[in-house]
Formats: structure tokens, sequence, C-alpha cells
């Protein structure tokens, strides 16, 4: 569950490569694309003018050089089409649907295997009770196990991680092939042990690792797929195909993975999404059909509700009720679920003792569950004996069970059999049912298992409305409509809307409705099913966040909170009302030592770049990692000798000595070490002087080659989705950052530790800190450097609203806000957190300060009037003429009217 | 169908309006709207502490008094509630199902008319024709005279204005009461009249208009209704409810809407659209069932296909060539709509013609199709006598009309007698239709009434299908499955796939799967429509834009082309290759006659500001008539006769003549008169420079009261979605438009015309030309200006796929292009719309220099160099360092490798 540390550091690290710079790197790799793709173009020119010669020398093989041909321009169209998109999505689409069905097959020999050892111990209790409850224990151990040591990041569900990323954040190693093994392995275990877990999220994340890992196949047949914003845009159809192809629900797929991942929705993406989802459920149906489970491609959970009369405008009432029992319901299961997670946290010694012992929670937990639902004891009292399927088909039923509070004879079906007690009434079952598995799912989520948490409460949503339909299917056993022909209730009717309200509350998503229409196959009950659905999103909302937000905040990934059902009060806070004034910034006279003081102060992650201290016009912004490396090339060894070397040199021609051979040899020698050491330094630091000896196009060489060094870290491992991570892959920046940090403590330190035996220094220690601080002393040279040059910028009068969509919709990190061009704040995401959930509380707006509503008083010729005040301070300085500067004074003479 | 001139004008002036300048207007009104929020809270205040006071007053009159408190209580939460969402939401789905349910009611009374007249004539096959004819002419010309006079914005569908309007462009009278009434009496009338139009695109603009005028409504009684960015939220959630309320289908409303008329769409408003359309969709359901037209709640369209066996894998090729087919066919749809506007428009004697009498054209059209469709006549061959409804309803019909070629015998179902012909073949009949129905329905959207083109297309498509069916059934009688039960094959089935796949290649969406599925009430077909709809977009949207950008493009109204299925060559296209680099811009040293000579050079809509022509760096944007007025001011006569005025006191006290109290007495009376100018033109033009007697805060009050007349002219009546208006409303800018242009021609004239014979003028014509001169040039005074202070900035290595991200996700007109701070070009929606369209071509990459594909190979180093050359002009300034300059020319050496 939790992000272990390596990982959110990785994470805050990213959080700074959010905007503007995209474009470098877009640059930069559609620079290289293209260069690979007039390679290929090349290539396959050669191909075809080889190929006339081919024909001739091959001529007496005749129709194996017309193959030959043939196979040629095949394999050239295919290159060409390769690139399509299509193409990727039904490969897409065709692997997750074989995945699916795959692992469909396995859990259901898993719970088959486990129903059979139940079964054949029937002679002895105490053996069945052993099976019954060693094999869930030994399959979660299992799960919890693999996926720790293979994986750690594939536990739990995955769909905020997917949010996460699709947002923009890189989270390292979350779309790798060892994760996708433990993800695809884990899961099935955890699903084969009968808890009650859900595979609707795992297989979100589970298409985003297919997609990954067919980026990085497809790339080596075409550029394209190293595009970053193309990646994300295939992440986002991906995860339609996860939901799509859990639940042949392709429509629905797209929708909930839409609301479930997405804040600002590409409509352009839209058709991919349904192309990959539709063909992937296809794809997943035909294979049931070929597998002669089905005679045709059908609903998973079909129903049979009749058409003519699906129900009574009399009933609308009941099904309202449900909605809003399961909005309470959803925030309930969040809250537990989020106490669970805290209250294991907190338990500092319970926390300590199962660090050591990882396995024992999940076992403990798992015997726990399985000890209450073990079929001859108390779960005879919630249908212990059925597996999540079975209990789904025997809700969605069309018969009553109950008529007139008396268990009604069923049919020998077996799975309704499980409903039937002697001595308990089926109500009561039911709320048994209910309430036992309400905990134990928001119990058995917090797992370091894959799992989601969708389907267990789709079970317990269609249990309640089931409960909810008997009632009414026993207080009028006639049905309601009273002219004509009687059309008695049916409670599977119920059920289903009840399941689609409940995983709506606890999602916070209308789409479970459409959902529930392609589960069921029947869409007769779309209003009920939507007023409840609607009235559940309304209670969910406003009591709690959403399932995944939840374990977002548990998980401390980075986040934007919605603004949700009507927060008009942030239409009237303003940027300026949150933002941060004391911006820490550098201009272009700022000496090494401005640096070192900057880079000390805090841990920024840009550093604006002004003009000047006078005019703070903002010319762009700079990351730290670039300012690091500056500063380190400033006062490095390398240059410290250069140098001395020259100065040795001026020296030796004023002294006017004659040189001896020998002695230039060794400094030929010298001069060569030197000159490798340049090489591994500048695959590590983007140097910022010119040091090779050919003194004309020394800035180009170089920095190509860095640029080159710097792309060495990006494996094609990671090559996929890692772009951001380009510019300053985690490496260089620990060395960075351990340099400054030798740099802060004790500069001998850091000298004897890079010092090279082997190349003799001439500087005294002494003289070393007197060079240094004189180096520190130069203006900075800004190069070599690498500026973001259009930061993303607001006005101070942005309302909140506006800030938040803009965040959201090009995944802001930041934004620096301006006047007329001049510098005056700065606003991070966690300002915008801090005054969407400020808002939030009892109080109303909490951020603003004191006197900021007393400022709304004022005309709206204030704001003019502090705007030309601003222009004026530029002007100013080109112009003679004056101005009164009292204006701010009169402002507040001028509020009062 | 044509924007009319003074709209187009507005259009393209509003056009500007669009970026950056939100955050002013919003700034402001926020600041309006908390003051009114205040000042309803004080006297809300002031209501609850006279109440105690009240309530001694009244202390006789006992239970009186507690009704009073509790209602004003009631009043003050409904004041509070009243800007709650869900409460507009509530109402929105309200008006429009009551609206939606008249007008149908209306439409079957009129249809129904028709029939009976028809009906009532059978002796006498002329008076039959006759009346047949006579009344949809009749009915269609009232229909396009009455829109032509009460509002030419009804004609046409609607979806194409919702769609620019969401996109932040204000069209004006668009969304009014007056359109609002033409739409609603021209629809029914046109529907009624039984032609092959739709009423999917008027709805939506119905729904858009409502919404509009209920936030007007609703805007008494609380300020958020003011609010642009929440309007837009509100239309957005509107066009949802416009194709929910009219399909009854609230999911494939909600999705409909977002295809047609978003290009990003926020999920924070996806709950609104789904809660409107629900309750809409709900009422208007609800008003059938009291009107004892059904027994309760079902589809619109309900059919009733086997639920067990819907269709077998084998018929899904038949399946596919439905939705291939389909897709040729919505292009060819497309095609032909567009080849007949543009038809009409080029034969200018036929125009002319056409111009005078508006209404022939109309009434022509509908006697040409109405005489083919006259059911003893042609229409025998094409079941003429059906209105729609009926035609879908026999489409979707379960039985099959046709087996091994013979019309069978058909129960005696008046719908399904209409498809046997005693001399045609079932299939010759459909294939009359399809071909017939085809060229009318494309002919009749063209009209200028107020019609869609969905459902005629959607009926088109259901033939088709139905076509289709009827052959499959006709080869395979005995059905396809081989083993076990005979399931024989549902035409109706294929009907309701065809209806889909060709509505869907028309419009370009998908979601008109989940508006199929709502409209039977039947989802068992999801996989044969959802492929066949995924097909036809495939094809479709590879050969023509959707109708509704047709249409777009066919107003001209402002839009930005899709980046659609895959053109992956955008990725190599950047800004700098699509820029104009030769921006128009003024600098802090400006002088007026600059000004001048660049409102002369074109029809900017926005200057940029920059610091300085050296430094280029850019400070802001300005609009055209901001730069108008200030130089209108600098020239005006009041400030000539101010001038003369000092000139004349200065010359006084030289001379030091003793003054007489009369001469003082007119000089006053001079002032005042002057004075009494200033506050004149101060309500049209911004004044640049203090006149006011009171010397210390002039700027103050001067432009507190200019923002305040500015805002005069917003009245209640087009506040709500008229706010992007508010800087620079209409007549402003034509006054300053008409003195511009007069200022160009003679400034004589200029000068005669705003000459107030009662004030005398002591300059001779020659004096005042010499002092205007000498005004221009002076340097411009930027104070009462309005600045955008943070115009949209690009860096030019931005590729192409993100700028248009960028454009649609935030609206843009256009976008500097900036590196460090450095103004070095403009984006605008023109060059991107060309820079997109031209790469569609077959060609690939159209725009591209012809070097820029070059450019391409050089490493990434070259970007980084340029960006410090780009810094080094910038540092040079601040620093004495040098840079080797022959950088750029090395690139092209490094090229090769």
């Amino acid at each position: 569950m939790a992000v272990d540390g390596h990982e959110q550091r990785a994470l805050q690290y990213e959080q700074t490569l959010m905007y503007g710079r995209y474009t470098q790197e877009l640059g930069v790799y559609a620079r290289e694309e293209a260069a690979r793709l007039r390679e290929d173009g090349r290539q396959r020119r050669s191909i075809s003018e080889r190929s006339p010669s081919l024909k001739l020398l091959e001529y007496e093989k005749g129709r194996c050089v017309k193959c030959r041909i043939c196979a040629v321009h095949c394999q050239r169209f295919l290159m060409s089409r390769v690139g399509e998109d299509w193409i990727f999505l039904i490969l897409l689409g065709l692997v997750m649907a074989l995945v699916s069905f795959v692992m469909d097959f396995c859990i259901a020999l898993l719970l088959q295997a486990q129903k059979w050892m139940y079964g054949g111990l029937d002679s002895n209790v105490v053996l069945q009770y052993l099976a019954w409850v060693t094999y869930p224990v030994v399959l979660i151990s299992f799960s919890a196990g693999f996926t720790h040591i293979v994986a750690p990041q594939a536990a739990g569900s995955g769909i905020p991680e997917m949010k996460t990323i699709l947002r923009g954040v890189v989270l390292k190693e979350y779309l790798t092939l060892k994760t996708f093994v433990a993800k695809v392995v884990g899961l099935t275990c955890a699903l084969g042990s009968g808890l009650p877990l859900g595979k609707e999220g795992p297989f979100v994340h589970i298409a985003s690792l297919c997609a990954a890992l067919l980026c990085k196949f497809m790339s080596f047949f075409g550029g394209i797929y190293e595009n970053e914003s193309r990646n994300i845009e295939m992440l986002a159809a991906a995860c339609a195909v996860g939901v799509g192809c859990c639940f042949a629900a392709p429509i629905g797929g797209v929708l909930f993975s839409i609301e479930v991942t997405s804040t600002f929705f590409a409509v352009r993406n839209y058709w991919r999404g349904f192309f990959a989802a539709t063909f992937s459920a296809f794809i997943f149906r035909v294979l049931a059909v070929w597998n002669r489970d089905e005679e045709t491609i059908t609903a998973l959970f079909k129903t049979r509700f009749r058409l003519d009369f699906p129900f009574d405008l009399q009933e609308l009432p009941a099904f309202a009720v449900i909605g809003i029992a399961s909005g309470f319901g959803g925030a309930l299961f969040v809250y537990l679920n989020r106490l669970i997670v805290q209250f294991m946290r907190k338990q500092k010694t319970i926390n300590k003792f199962l660090m050591k012992k990882r396995l024992l929670y999940p076992a403990l937990v798992t015997l726990l569950i399985s000890t209450l639902s073990f079929p001859p004891g108390f779960g005879q009292f919630m249908a212990g004996q059925l597996t999540q399927k079975e209990t789904l088909v025997s809700f969605f039923d069309n018969r009553t069970w109950a008529k007139q509070g008396i268990s009604e004879d069923f049919t020998f079906d077996t799975h309704l059999m499980a409903w039937k007690h002697p001595q308990a009434n089926v109500f009561i079952i039911l709320v048994i049912f209910i309430i036992m598995k309400f905990w134990m799912s928001a119990l058995a989520t917090t797992l370091p298992v894959p799992c989601g948490a969708f389907m267990p409460v789709f079970v317990i949503g269609a249990a309640f409305g089931r409960l909810v339909g008997e009632s009414m299917a026993a207080w009028f056993p006639e049905g309601i409509n009273t002219d004509g022909t009687i059309y008695p209730i049916v409670p599977g009717g119920y059920a289903v809307v009840g399941a689609a309200a409940l995983s709506g509350a606890v999602t916070h998503t209308v789409s479970t409705a459409v959902i529930v229409f392609e589960l069921t196959g029947q869409i007769s009950h779309i209003l009920p099913i939507m007023i409840a659905v609607i009235l559940a999103n309304a209670v969910a909302q406003s009591l709690q966040p959403s399932i995944y937000d939840s374990i977002i905040r548990i998980k401390k990934l980075p986040y934007l909170p919605e603004l949700g059902w009507g927060h008009h009060e942030k239409y009237n806070i303003r940027v300026e009302d949150i933002m941060v004034r004391d911006v820490r910034y550098i201009t272009l006279n700022s000496t090494y030592r401005d640096l070192q003081d900057i880079l000390m102060i805090g841990n920024l992650k840009t550093v604006a770049l002004v003009e000047s201290a006078d005019s703070m016009i903002l010319l762009g912004s700079i990351e730290r990692a670039q300012l690091q490396a500056l500063l380190v090339q400033q006062v490095s060894r390398v240059r410290r000798q250069e140098v001395m070397r020259e100065r040795a040199e001026t020296e030796r021609k004023r002294m006017s000595v004659a040189s001896s051979p020998s002695s230039d040899d060794s400094s030929q020698k010298v001069n060569q070490e030197v000159r490798f050491q340049i090489s591994t330094e500048e695959s590590t630091f983007i140097p910022a002087r010119p040091i090779s000896p050919k003194p004309l196009k020394p800035a180009l060489k170089r920095t190509s080659v860095a640029e080159k060094n710097i792309e060495i870290p990006t494996s094609p491992h990671d090559s996929g989705m890692g772009l951001k991570n380009l510019l300053c892959a985690r490496p260089q920046t620990d060395v960075m950052e351990s340099n400054n940090v030798e740099l802060r403590q004790s500069k001998r330190v850091r000298i004897s530790l890079l010092d090279d035996p082997d190349v003799e220094d001439d500087m005294t220690l002494g003289e070393i800190e007197e060079w240094e601080e004189q180096q520190l002393d130069e203006q900075v040279n800004f190069n070599s450097c690498k500026i973001d040059p259009a930061p993303f910028q607001l006005v101070e009068r942005t309302s909140l609203h506006k800030t938040h969509t803009i965040f959201s919709l090009l995944g802001l990190d930041h934004a620096y806000v301006t006047s007329i061009g001049r510098l005056i704040g700065v606003v991070s995401l966690r300002e915008l957190r801090k005054a969407i959930e400020g808002s939030m509380t009892v109080k109303g707006v909490k951020v603003r300060p004191p006197l900021a509503s007393f400022r709304d008083s004022g005309t709206s010729g204030t704001s003019s009037e502090s705007e030309a005040t601003e222009l004026h301070k530029l002007w100013d300085r080109h112009s003679s003429l004056s101005l009164p500067r009292d204006q701010q004074n009169h402002n507040t003479d001028n509020k009062t009217h």
C-alpha cells in the first residue's frame, strides 16, 4: 500500500518536470524521430533500389524473386502501417482479451479446486475447516510475497496511480515488465483465494502495463512510439480497455475510465478507447464461445427481466431510497477503508512487528475472513459457499425469494439454495451478508496484494438492492399497478439498481450505470438506475472523496482536489489571495554566490530567471539541477587546474625559461589525463566552459556530447514513459546533490574526495579556498544552461476556478504570477490544494487574508489603477513624466462608497 | 443558413477577446459579485435584525408572526439555495421536458391533420394531391418566414453554433428569447410538415436557449449566474439535456453532446449533464404515462428481440459490411449536403431571384419532396404515407418481411402494410426508399428552417440495415447456427445496427450506439452495433468532416480542425515552422505616430507591447480598440482646447493685463462647457489624461468613471453570455472605428464633424494640423490603457500537436511565441488551421518550409545552442563577456553525422 522511499523521492523530483519542459523534450524527440524516419526511408529506398539488381541476379529463381519482391513490398507496407494507431489498439485489445480470458480461467480453476477440496472432505468438519482456511491463506500469502519480492508497485488497485500518471507525473517502475508479471500472478492468486476482492482496478493497471510494454515493443518498428503525448493518449485508451475487457463492457469501460482517471478529457481520444475496448470485449466474449462456455456472445451476468413492464412508476421512491442509502453506505465504505489503513499505520508496535513479518498481516486477515465464511459455521448465515460470481447471479435472479416473509420453496438451484436457511429468514441472511461483507471488503482491500474494491462493493450493493426488492415484494405481493394486468415486483431489478448505486457512490462515477447495463444485457431499468446512481453520487460526493482519491491521499501522491458539486465560492477567490509573494529568483547579473545562496535556502524545484532585480521582468525558469551543475562546474577541480595551468603558462612566459622536451612531455600527459577527465565529467555534468583545444566550435561540440550523454541513462527499459526523466535522470542528480551537500558542509572534504591521487594539485588548500571565493564572485554564465523559456504565467486576478482549470488541463506543477512582464508571485500545486480544501470547510473561504474581502468592494477602477501603477514603474525608466504616487492611498478612500 | 453581415462582424470582433481578457473580466465580476453578495447578506442581516421587532410589534397576531418568520426563513434558505447548481439543472430539465412534450404533441397533431385531410379526400385524387402538397408547403413557408422575421439565427441545426459558443466565441443574438420563440415555433411547423427533418440539433439549441434564459432569470436571485465560466458549464449541460429529452436517452444524450460540441471535456461537468438529462428524460416519459400514452416508462422505439440468442457470431461480417457501407454513405451525405449549399450560392442568377423571394426556395423544395412522396403516386414505392416515427417502428419490427424473395403475408398491421406492394418486391421498395430519402434529406436540411439532419439519417440507416437484414433472412431462411435449435435471423436487429452506423458516420460520433440502446430499450446487439459504428466512423472520418463541421465551414464560423485518426506527422511540425515572424508591436517608447502607423497597417486584433525594440521582451498585449482610444484622446479637440487655454493663460500672465470680471465669467463658462464635454467624451472613450481641476487623484476618479461607463452598454438583455463583450462593446468600437477612418482620410473632415458650433475654436486649421503633428510625436502614455498582462506564450519548439491541444483547451485565438522573454513570433488560429489542413493533403506535411525537415537532423545540441544565443543577446547588455558568434554556421556541419 505504501509508496516506498525511493519512489516517493523520485516522484517529488519528477513533479518539477511538468510544464514547459515538454517543449524541449518534444523538440528533441521530434528531431530524433524525424531522423529515424528518414533513416528508415533511406533504408527502404536502398531496398527498392537494390531490388532490381536482386531481380537480375536471381533471375533463374523466377517465382521466388516475385515472392521476395512481394515480401519486401508487404514489409514496407507493414512498416508504414505499424505506426498507425489502430494497429496498436487492436494489438492491445487482443492481448488484454487473452490475458483476461486466461486469468479468468485460472481463477475459476483455483476456486474450483477449493470447492473440490471442501467437498471431498465432508466427512470431517475439522479437516474441512482446515482445507477451507489454509487454501486462501496460502494463496494470499503467496500473492503478497510474490508481489513484494518482484514488484511492490503492483500491490493495490492501480487506478490511483494511473490517475496520477495521466496527470503527467512519472511514477517510476509502475509500467515495467516486472510489475506486469507481479500484477498478473498476484491478482490471479488473490482472486483465486475467494476473498472479497475485485479485478477492475488491477485490470486498468494491467492494461496500462500492456500498453506501455507494447509501445516499447512497437518502437522497434517506428519512432512514433517514443512520443510522450502519444503515449499518454495510448494509456488513456488502455485504461478503457482494462475496464472494458474485465466486464465485457466497452462503453461502460470507456466512460468509467474517463471518470476515474481524467480531469479533462480530450474527445479526440474517445474513439481510441471505444475502438480498443470494443475489440477487446469482442475477443473476450468470442473466446468464451470458442471455449463452448456460451452459445453466442451475450452479457456476463445476463438477466431476463420482462421487457413490456419492467417497473412501475410507483416503485421509483424505493429506487430513490436505494440511491440515497447507497450514497451513505459508499461514503462509509471509503471512510472505513481509510480508517483501517490509518489505524494500522499508527499502531507502532503492531506496525514494527508486521514490518518484520510482512506476510503475517495478509495471512491473519485471510484467516479471519475465511473462518467467518466457513459454510458449516457462520458462513451458513451469509451464503459463504458461493463465489462472487454465483452470488451475483443469484441476486439478479427474476424470481422472488420470499413472499409474506416466509421463504419460498426454491427449485433445486444450488445457488439459490444457499440463501435458504431452516432457522433464518431470507431477510436476516441478507442483512448479515451485507454487514459482514461490508467490513470484510473494506478490510480485504487494504491487503498488500493486487486487488480492487469495485467488485466487492458491487456485490454488497446488489445484496442491499435485493433486500429492498424482497421487502417490496413481501409488502406488495400482488404488485403495485392497480388497473388491469398484475405485474409482480421483480427483486432482481432492485439488485441491479443497488449494485450500480453503491459502486457509483464508492467510486464517484455515474458510468457504473452503463457498466450494469452491459453486464446484465438489459437496459430496461435505465431510469431507476440513473436516478439511484445520481442520488448516490450526490450524497457520497458531499461526504467523502472517492475510494481512488482517498488512496491517492493515503499514498501521498500529488493530486489536485476536484471542484465538486457547486463550489461557487471559488469564483470569488483570486490568485493574488493564494500566491506566494516571496519568490526566489536569479537575475542575469547574479553571481555564483547568489546561486549558492538560493540553492542552500530550500529545496525549490525551479528558480525564476528575471532580467534584473529592479525590472523583475520574467525571462524564464531554470531547474535546480541545472543551477547546481553550473555552480559545481564553476568551482570544479578541472577548471581550477585549467586556471592554474594558464597561470603557470603566463608565469613561464614571463620567466622566459627554456623548456626541456621531457617536461613538455609530462605536461602533455597531464593534459591528456585532464582531457580524459573532462569527458567523464561531461557525461555526468553539463559543463559551462569550453575546455577542448579547438576554440572555434567548442560549445556546439560539447553540448551535443553532453546531450548524448544525458540520453544514455534512459535505457530501452523505461524509455516509454520515462521521457520526463530524460534531462535530469536520477543518478546525475544524486551526484550533483551529494556534491552540493559536500560543498555546503566542507569544501575540503569535497576536494579530498574528488582528488585523484595520480594528478598532482599545485594549489594549497588555502589557495583553493581563496580561488573558490573568487570564482563565486563572478557573474553567472547561463550559456550552457537549459532555460525553460516560457514558464506558465497567470495574472493576479485570475480566479481560483480558472486556475484550477488551467492547472488540471495542462498538468502544471507551478505557475508564475506576472503583471505586465514583472514577476510578482508564484502559485504551486500546494497553494492551490490548500486553497481548495481550505474553502471546503464549513467556515467558507478560509484562505483569504482578512482584508481580501474588504478589497473586493473597491470598484473595478482599482484594478486598472494598480495595473497602471505597475506599468508606471516600468515606464518611469523610459520617460520622465511624473504621476501621483499616492494613488494606492486613495484607493482606500474609494472603498467606502 | 448564412450568418448575416452584422453578425459576422461581431463575430470577428469577438474573436479577439478570447484569452487573457477573461482574467480582468472575471476579476471585475468577482468583485461585483462579492459586493452584491455582501449586499444581500446585509439585507438579510437587516431582515433578521428586524424580525424580532416585527415579532414584538405584531405580538397579538401570534401564529401569523410565526408564519411570517417561517416564511422569512424559508425565503432566506431559498435565496441561499437558489445559487446551487442542482436547482438550476432541475429547472432546466423540467422546462425542457415540458417544451419537448408540448412540441411533440403539436407535431403529432399537425401530422394527424395532414393524414385526416388526405384520408377525408380519398374520393378525388387531384384534391387529395393538392391537400397532400399544399399543407407542407404552407407549413414550411410559414416556418421559414417566421424564422426569418423573428430571428434568422434560429434556422438550421444549432449544434455548429453551440460548438463555436462552447469554444468561447460569442455569437450575438444566438441565445435570446426571440431566437427561442422562433426556434420552437419554426421547428414545430417544420416537423409537422412531414418532410424528412430532424429535431435533435434544434433541441440542443433550444436547450441552450433555455439555459441562457434561465441563467438570466436566476440572476435576479443570486449573482453567481453572471459568471461566464459557469454559464459555459451550464450550456454544456444544456446540450446534453437537449439530446437527452429529445430521445429520452440521458446517457446517449450526454455522450453525444460531448462528442459533437467539445474538444476537451471537463469531467467535473459530467454529472451536471447526467443529472439534468436524466431528470429531463424522466419527466418527458412520465408525461407520456400521465397522458395515458404509455402504461409505464419504457423506451421510445421499444424493440422485442429475443434475449437468449440475439445474433450469431457468423452474422458479424454482415454487420461489418453495414458499418463500412454506412461510412461511405455518411460521407456522401455530408458531401451532397455541402454541394447543394454551394451550388445554390454559386448560381448568382438563381441566388438573386431567391434572395428577393425568400420563401420560394423552401416552398419549391417542399413541393418537390411532397409530390414525390404522394402515396397514390410515386410514394407507393417508398412508403410515402408513413411518418418518420411509423417508419422506424416498422423497421425495428421483429418479423421478417420477405422469405426467399417473395413478400410474406403480413398480419393486418397498417405500418407494415406500407412496405407491401402488389407489383414490387420488398427489396426494391427498400432500395427506392433509401435512394429517394437520401437526396431528399440532404436537400431538406439545407432549407432555412430550424431543422436537424440526425433523424432523417437515422431512418435511412435503419432502412439500409433492414435491407441487409431482409437479404440475410432470405439467404439463410433457417438461420445460420447449425447445431441444435434453429434461431432465425432478426432483420430488425440489422435495422438497429444500420441506424446507429449511418447516424454515427454522418455526425462522427460513437455515442449513437448508446442512443440506439436507449431508444430501443435493448442492449443485446451491443457488439454488432459497436463494431458497425466504429467502422462507419473510421471510414467517414477519413473521407469528410462531420455534418456539423461541414456546416461550420460553410457558415465560416471560427473553428479549429480536429486531429483525427492518427495524424502522427503532427508531432514533427513545430510552432516555429508555422508562426508569423513579422509581429507588429509597440514599445514603451513608442510615439503616437507609431501607434497610428500600426493601426493603419492592417486590422490586427491585438498588438504586442514589448519593452523596447532592442530587448523585445514581451510585456503584454493591448487591444486595437484601446490603442485607438489612446490615439483619439491624444489629438482630441478637448485636449487641444485645454492646451490652447493653458497657452492663453501663460500668454495672459506674460502680458500682465488686468482681467475684467466679465472675461473671467466667460472663461468660466467655456470651462463649464468643456467639462460637460469631457463627461460625454468619457462615456464614449477612455480618456488618457487627467483634465479635472483636482490634480491629486485624477487618474483614479477618471478611470473608475470610465469603467462604469463601459459597463453601461451591457443591458440585462445580454448580460448572461455577452460578458466578453463588456470591455469593448460594439457602439464604442464603432465610434472609434469611424473616428479612426476619418483620422486616416482627412483630419479636417473629422475636425469639422466633431466641431461644435457653440464653442469657439481659436486655432486655425493650419495651427491645428501643426499641433496634431506635434502631438503625434509625443511618447504614448499607457496609464489609462487596458493591458492584458499575461498573453499566452509558446516556445518555438512546441509541437503542432501540443499547440492544437493548448489552443482548443484554452479557446485561444492567438498566442505569442517567445524565447526567454523575447517576442519572436505569433501564431493565430488561422496559421494553425492552415498547418493542420495543409498536412491533411496526400503530400503529407505541406506547410513546412523547404529546409525545415533538414533542420530536424541536427542533434539536440542545436536547440540548447540557439537558446544560448538568444539568451546571449540579452546577457550582452549586462556583461562584457564574448561568445563565438558563428555557432549557427557550425550547426550545418554537424548535421551530416
